[in-house]
């Protein structure tokens, strides 16, 4: 049975969530392909630290382990910051590796560059679990665009913040109380910065634009405004009156062709498409000039959503390139 | 510029959609496939009636003048019934011929046979008009099934009796004027006993079944009601009490792989994913083992979605087969 093998570059929630599905996987991958698909190599950063792994997979903390690694022509990426990924990723590209990628702040700065380069390199990018975790959002708008053209997206492209914004509504919390149970739950990072300022929302935006438009707007002209200067005061009393906050990612393309779009909190009335997603869940919703408005709900963050989507842009790739996946 | 000729088998608004959206995005198409394509001839029931099609367009009501046509390597079939769409389309897949199709009631009997026939002939068909008119389903529960495997179905997946039960619910019109408000809307056929006795529905839901779950409950063991016989006093008192009655359509695989299915109205919670779906959207959700639960949204019926639908079919059929599309 010829056997595809993967490596993983960062062993977080996500790096974790790939290697089990891939893992429990196996079977149905190897019956819908006709290939198994091993993980032979994580890079990690503390090569110290005891992980759960199979006596077959190589933990290292050497990327050049894997970019060396002539078996390899598969590359997780699931790491949160821009460097090192962007830079490996181009490595691997260099080495004729295909890349799967995670990392949204990465992907919305290079994501166009990474595509470009891997076009000329006759490599695939797949890029499904950078925007709204589970909800296959990259691969629905490109097929809309086979014979239609978005006009408008409009998301609720950020969990943990409509899981605060749910939490301060429901129970009346503070802000800062709201944020301690996203925590606890594990919908928030120890470090929730980019989530709460609006950040995740914008770089998932981006990431949008540039499918949907072929080009981003400019990012200094975007406005950008988080949830954290939220009162539950307000919130409440909104609610009250029959309109909800929520954390909003906005783009439309005018009729010169040129981009607007904001995030930010903004309130909803009951009859809005976005008012009744509650809790961890993202939604977006994409306007065309043929099909009208196409609404994707599911959840928006979490180890087997996140890692799923990742494994099929995996088997995707293998459908589309598997000449290529088997060394000589 | 290399030309891919097709043809459109039935001429009511599904097929006049398709002709119009492949004459409109002549250049869209061209830009992103290579290809122009050109509808060469249309199957008519009456070819006396007067048609607003180009001079380049065969009108015909022999249905050989296109099976022996060797130029055409696609037809789109927008037919209603069962036959002779069935056979019409079995000797196009004899004849090397790919197929697109919108029709539910065909596809849901006749689906399975179709697609191993086509297989066997490496014939592509395209079927994502046939269920939840321009809400991707098809194409999206096919993503899923790399790496996940689908557990549940639920969907509205009848545009008209949604419309009918949301113009009972809005208006306090009995049954009859609200069917009437529908076919005065256009958003009913003239005859609507598929749509109001759950036949529609149900047929949508076996599409969906062989797709996601290889196999189709035994017919006769599915309960299928209609809305036909509901009263407006019970609409307009439920909605008083907070809940909402929705047309749903729901098959779920058991532990020991059998399925269960049933098509009828049921009264939702407010808090339930398909309270809110209002008008002739139509709304599936999907749930998996890996992802959860994935809702999609979007206009269950019309000429520009499911039109829409079946030109996104031929933009992949022409990516997945290019070399045969163009006869030697």
């Amino acid at each position: 049975m010829p056997s595809i093998k993967a490596a993983i570059i960062g062993f977080g929630t996500v790096g974790k969530g790939v290697y089990k599905i891939v893992d429990e996987k196996r079977e149905q991958i190897k019956k819908q392909t006709g290939y198994t698909v091993d993980i032979v190599a994580v890079l990690v950063r503390d090569i110290t630290k005891t992980r759960n792994i199979f006596p077959g997979t190589v933990l290292t903390d050497n990327i050049d382990d894997i970019l060396n690694n002539p078996e390899i022509t598969v590359i997780f990426e699931a790491i949160v910051d821009e460097e090192p990924a962007y830079t490996y990723l181009s490595q691997a590209i260099e080495k004729g590796i295909h890349i799967i990628t995670a990392n949204k702040k990465m992907f919305a700065k290079h994501g166009p560059a990474l595509l470009k380069h891997a076009e000329f390199r006759n490599i695939q990018v797949g890029y499904e679990a950078t925007t709204a975790g589970g909800v296959p959002i990259i691969r629905t708008i490109g097929n809309l665009l086979s014979g239609d053209r978005v006009k408008r997206i409009q998301g609720i492209l950020n969990g943990t913040s409509n899981f605060i914004l749910t939490d301060m509504r429901t129970e009346g919390v503070p802000f800062k109380t709201a944020l301690e149970d996203a925590q606890k739950l594990g919908f928030a990072e120890a470090d929730p910065t980019d989530d709460v300022s609006g950040t995740d929302a914008f770089c998932k935006l981006m990431i949008l634009s540039s499918l949907a438009f072929g080009s981003q707007p400019e990012w200094e002209k975007v406005s950008v405004v988080g949830i954290d200067h939220i009162q539950t005061d307000d919130v409440v009393e909104a609610s009250n009156a029959g309109y909800r906050y929520r954390h909003v990612a906005d783009i439309r393309q005018n009729d010169d062709g040129s981009l607007t779009a904001k995030v930010g909190p903004v309130l909803l009335e009951a009859n809005h498409p976005l008012y009744s997603i509650d809790g961890v869940d993202n939604a977006v919703i994409v306007e065309t000039e043929y099909l009208g408005a196409l609404t994707l709900i599911g959840p928006g963050a979490g180890m087997y959503p996140t890692g799923s989507a990742m494994v099929a842009d995996l088997l995707h790739i293998i459908r589309q390139q598997v000449t290529e996946l088997i060394p000589n």
